[in-house]
C-alpha cells in the first residue's frame, strides 16, 4: 500500500497548530481543538450538559481558564500560563492571593529528577489549585511574598466531543478513538489526533466495507459519555482502535483487546509481523487509554490500542519534553501506514465457502492458472487459490488463510476475488 | 503468612515419638500411632472388620506381632525385631524353627549395594515370613544352625483408620490424606503425619471457608476403604492433598492431580512459584501414594500430592536410613508453610461478578483510591482492583486474576474484599 | 517388528522392471504397469470411459504412443523415445514434419542449469507436442532441418486404475494410494508402488483389524475418479496414506492430513519418534500428491503422505536423474518398515473403558503382577496396566496412553490385552 504523499508533514503541522491550546476534559480549549480538526474533516460536535449521568459517572462542571500566573514582589511573572498551558494544574479552582513562598510551595508541582521539565498534573475531582513548573525555576525563586492568580471558572456547562463517520458498505462499524483532553503534549495525544484525521481522509478514498467512526473525546469521562450515549447500538461496533502516543520515534507497540484474539488484534499483528517492522504486541491490561472503557467486561469490544512508545515508558511522558519536536513526521506517517494496512486487512477479511469442495476444482479449465506459468508470482497465486479452497469451510477467514499459508494477505485476497468471480466460492 | 512458631521442632518431636512403633496396614501399631496423634488432635477412629468388601478389595486379616528374631547357636539374637520394626518382613506369618543358614537365606532380605542399611519389605497378600537385615550383618553370619522366631498372629480383626475434621463455613470439603502403614520410616511417612497434624491445628485458627477433613489411613487398602465408605458423599470433596515424604531436606515437589488443572493444582503451583522457592511441579502418573486411589477415573478427585523428595528418588527410601535424622524441623516447617499458604489461596479463590461492568466504575468517588497516591502499594492495589473488575465475569476466579495480572494473590484478594465492601462485585 | 527379509531387493527389482514403461494418466503404459503389479498382488482393474464426469473433472481422451524422435539431416535420431519415455512431452499430439531447428526449438524442453539431465514435462489439457532432452544434446544440435515424429494417438478410450484389498475384521478401511502416471521416474513413483505392493503382502499375513484398500491410480484425475466412484461409501475410509518419493536415501518425511491430528497423523508420528529415526513431520498444505484430493474439504479424510525426500526438494526430481540408481533397497525397506509399524499401531489403537474405575482394581489377585517382580519389563508392564486403567475413560485410546505415559505402544497394547482378558476393561 503506497504511503499518502506528504501526510507526515501535514500531520506534524496539525500537531503544531494544536499544541498551544489549553485542553482539558471540558472547556473551550477542547472546542478550539475540534474547530481546527473540523477544518480537515467534517465533524459532528456533541455538547453534553454538566450533571448528565453517564454509566457510573456524572459529567462534571466545565472548566475554563483565561490567565494564571505566579508573580514575584517586582511583579515579574515567574510562572505564566501564557507561556505554556502545562503551568496550571488542570481544573484548578480560581484563586487570587498573596502568600509567602513557604505557603505557596504546597501548590507547586515539579519534577526534581528532571529539573528542567514542567510536569503535567490535574485534579479533576478534588477542588484544588496549583502550578506546575520546572524544578530549576522553583530553585531560583527567592523567599518572600508572591502574587498568585488563577483566573478560571468551574461552572455548569458541557462536555464536548466530536465524531466523524466514513460511511461503508455495511452498517457494522470500526471505531477509532483518541483522547482530546491533554493540554500541550504533542505525543500524548496530538499525534494520535493527527493520525486519526489523516486516516479518516485516506479511508474515505477506499469505499470501505465497514463504516468507520472516529471519536475525538476527552479521556475516560469522554469515552464513558460516548459509551453511555451509544449503549443501545454498541453491537454494531465490530472492531476498534485507540490511537495514543502515535508520533514518537520508537517502534510501534500494539496492545491487544481484552478478548485477545479479536479481529483487530489479528489484523494489526499480521500487518506488523508481515511488514518486518520492529514492533511489539502486548497483552491487554485494564490500564492505559480508553480501551479500558471500550473493553470493560460489560461491553468487551474488540478494541485494541496502537502506540509507538506506550505511556509512561519515555522520560518526556507527561512533561513539557513532550513537545512538537518529540514527534516526527516520519513516525506519524509510519503509524498512519500501519493503520491503513491493518484496516485494509480487516475490511477484506471475510469467510468464504468452497462451492466445489469434493476434490480440487479444475482451475485450468476456468483460466485460473497463469497461462505463462513458471513465474514466482503465478506460483504464489496458485498456492493462494489452493489454500483458499482448502480452508473455505465457513470456519476460516482470509486472514486465517494468509497466516496458515504464510502468504501475504493481499495475495490471498486477490485469489479469493478470482475464485469468487469464477463462482467457486461464495461469501 | 507468618510461620507457626516452634512447629518444626514440635513436628520433629512427634516423628521421634512415632518412629519406634511397628505399623502395618492393620494392627495395634496403627492404633498406638493414632493414640499419640490423638493427643494432638481429636480423632474419630474407625475399625473396619476383616472381610469387609471395599471397592474391588477385601479388608485382610489383622496382623500383630510381639517378637521376632534370628538367634545363633549361642542364643545371641543376630537379627532382633526389638531393635527395629524393619527387621521383620511385614505381615510375616508366625514361625518358630531351627534351620541351617543355607535354608534361612531364602527368608532374608538385604540391600547388597547399601550393605549397612536394613531394607523395608512386606508381603501383605502372599503368606510368607522373613527378616530384613543389613548385608553386613548377613556377611558376618557363620554357617550353621539358627533359631528363627516370628511371634505374630494373622487373624480376623479390623483395619483401623482415623479422621479429624476442621469445620468450615460450607460443607464442601478439602481432603488431606496421609498413609500410616509404614513402620520405622521417618520421611515415609511420619513427617507427612506430623505436617498434617500441625496443619489441622493451624487451619482451626483461621475459621476457614471449606471444611477440612484429615484422613490417617494405611496406604492403598486404607484409602480404598475410606473411599468405599464415603462413596455416596464423595462429591462434597472439592480438593485434596496427599502428604508423603514431607520432611527430607530436598526442595518441594508437587504432583498434579489426574485432572491436571484442578483448584489444588493451581493453588499449590501459584504458591510455589510466587514464593520463589526452588521446587518442581510434575504431571500426574497413576503410581505413587494414595492419589492413585483418589484420582482413579471413577472418582477423579482434584487431589494432588506434595512431597519434598518424591518416593524412590533418595537412597534412604524404604531403608533404615530413613530415620528421624533424615528429616529436619526446618523442612517440615517449610512443607507446613506451603500447605497453609496454598490452602489460604484455595480458601479465598472465589469467582465474583462485576456489578458495574459498563465502563469503569468511579473508584475515587467510593474512596477506593489511596488518597495519598504515588505509593507503590497503592498503585498495586489500584491495579488489582482494575484487574478484578475486568476479569470478574463469572468465569474467572481470584487466582486466575492473580496469575493473569502477575500480582500476589493476597493483593488481589484484598482488592476483591474492598470492591465487595463497596458493592461493586458480588460473589 | 522384524523387517521382511529380502523385501528391499525385491522392491528394487520391481522398480527396475517398471522403469522403462511409458506411463501417463491414461494408456497402455499404465495397463502394462498394472499387469506387472498383478503378478505380485491380485488386482481389480477399473476402466473408466473417456468423457465420464468425475467430480468437477471429465475423464480425458486416452493417449498412446508407439514412437517419437527427432532425426537430423542424416537420419540419425538425436532424440529418441525408444531410449527413454521421458523424451516425449506427455500427452503430445501426433506430429510428423520437417522443420528448421529455429522452429523446432519452441517444442524442445531442457534444463539449462542441469545440462546433462532430461526433464519430465506434460501437457494434459492443452494440445501440444514436444520433446524433452538434455541441454547438452540441444547444444550439440546444429542448425538445419530436422525430421520430427510423434507417433501418438489421442482418442476416446479409458482411464485405468486398480485396487487390491486386504480384508480385515471390520469393514472400516485404511486407504493406501500411490500415483501410477509418471513415466521413467524411479522415486516418483515406482518406489511408492513397490512399497505399496510389499506392504499389502505383509499386511495380509497379520489378520488385520481394518480392511486395507490399495489404490494404484494416475495422479489427480485418478484420485478424483476413484473418489467420484466411491463417494457414497467414503465414510468407511477411516485412515489413509499416500506413498510417494518412497525410495531415495534421505530421511523420512511425513506430511499430516488436513485434519492435522487424525489417527494416521498420530500413528506415524509416534512410530517415527519412538524409533529414533531421523525424520520430519510437516503440516498439511493443499499441494503435493493425491492427499490434495483425499483431504479436499468436502471429503476431509484422515489421509497423510509419507515420503523420504519430498517432491521438488531433490535436484533429480522430475528429471532423468531419478532413475533406479537413485533409489535404494535399504531405503525402500525402511519406508516399508515404518508403514508396517504405523499400521500396526493404527490397527490396535482402540479406546477401552475401565470397568473397575473406583480405586485401583486388585491386580495381584488376578495374577496380573509378575510374581517374580523386580524385573524392568515387569515394572514397565505394571505401569502400562496402571496407565491403561487410569486413562480408559472412553475418551482416550491406547496411543494416547502410550504418548502420555512415555511407554512403547506395544507395551501398552499388551497391557490392554491382559486387562481385557481379565475382564477389567472393555472395548
Amino acid at each position: 500500500m503506497a504511503p499518502v504523499t506528504g501526510a507526515g508533514e501535514e500531520m506534524h503541522a496539525l500537531v503544531e497548530r494544536l499544541y498551544p491550546l489549553c485542553r482539558s476534559i471540558t472547556g473551550d480549549g477542547v472546542r478550539a481543538t475540534l474547530d481546527i480538526v473540523g477544518e480537515y474533516l467534517p465533524l459532528r460536535v456533541h455538547e453534553v450538559p454538566t450533571g448528565t449521568q453517564v454509566l457510573d459517572w456524572t459529567v462534571p462542571q466545565e472548566w475554563n481558564i483565561r490567565d494564571a500566573y505566579v508573580a514575584d514582589a517586582s511583579g515579574r511573572r515567574v510562572v505564566d500560563f501564557a507561556a505554556s498551558s502545562l503551568h496550571v494544574l488542570g481544573y484548578s479552582v480560581p484563586v487570587r492571593a498573596r502568600m509567602e513562598l513557604s505557603e505557596l510551595r504546597e501548590h507547586l508541582y515539579t519534577l526534581p529528577e528532571q529539573p528542567s521539565l514542567v510536569p503535567y498534573r490535574t485534579s479533576y475531582y478534588a477542588p484544588r489549585w496549583g502550578f506546575c513548573l520546572a524544578q530549576e525555576t522553583l530553585d531560583a525563586m527567592e523567599e518572600g511574598e508572591y502574587e498568585v492568580c488563577v483566573d478560571s471558572t468551574l461552572a455548569d456547562g458541557h462536555l464536548t466531543y466530536a465524531e466523524h463517520v466514513v460511511p461503508g458498505q455495511v452498517a457494522d462499524e470500526v471505531l477509532v478513538s483518541c483522547h482530546t483532553c491533554h493540554p500541550s503534549l504533542a505525543n500524548d495525544n496530538l499525534a494520535g489526533i493527527a493520525v486519526a484525521v489523516f486516516l479518516a481522509r485516506a479511508l474515505a478514498e477506499t469505499a470501505p466495507w465497514y463504516t468507520y467512526r472516529f471519536v475525538f473525546a476527552p479521556g475516560t469521562i469522554g469515552a464513558i459519555t460516548w459509551l453511555a450515549r451509544n449503549k443501545e447500538r454498541i453491537d454494531q461496533v465490530k472492531h476498534g482502535l485507540v490511537l495514543a502516543c502515535a508520533g514518537d520515534r520508537g517502534p510501534l507497540t500494539y496492545k491487544r483487546s481484552r478478548r485477545g484474539d479479536a479481529g483487530i488484534d489479528r489484523a494489526v499483528r499480521h500487518v506488523l509481523r508481515d511488514s518486518g517492522r520492529p514492533h511489539s504486541v502486548e497483552e491487554f491490561t485494564p490500564y492505559g487509554y480508553d480501551e479500558r472503557q471500550y473493553c470493560s467486561p460489560g461491553f468487551d469490544l474488540g478494541v485494541g490500542s496502537l502506540s509507538r512508545t506506550p505511556y509512561a515508558r519515555y522520560p518526556e511522558y507527561h512533561t513539557s519534553g513532550d513537545d512538537p519536536g518529540f514527534v516526527s513526521p516520519e513516525a506519524m506517517a509510519d503509524t498512519l501506514d500501519v493503520c491503513r494496512e491493518a484496516f485494509s486487512v480487516l475490511d477484506r477479511d471475510r469467510r468464504y465457502v468452497n462451492l466445489s469442495p469434493y476434490g480440487e476444482p479444475q482451475l485450468g479449465r476456468r483460466g485460473l492458472y497463469d497461462s505463462l506459468g513458471g513465474r514466482s508470482d503465478a506460483k504464489q497465486a496458485e498456492m493462494a487459490m489452493l489454500w483458499v479452497l482448502s480452508m473455505s469451510d465457513g470456519e476460516h477467514g482470509l486472514l486465517d488463510v494468509a497466516e496458515r499459508a504464510g502468504l501475504p494477505f493481499d495475495t490471498v485476497a486477490a485469489a479469493a476475488d478470482a475464485l469468487h468471480a469464477s463462482g467457486l466460492i461464495k461469501a
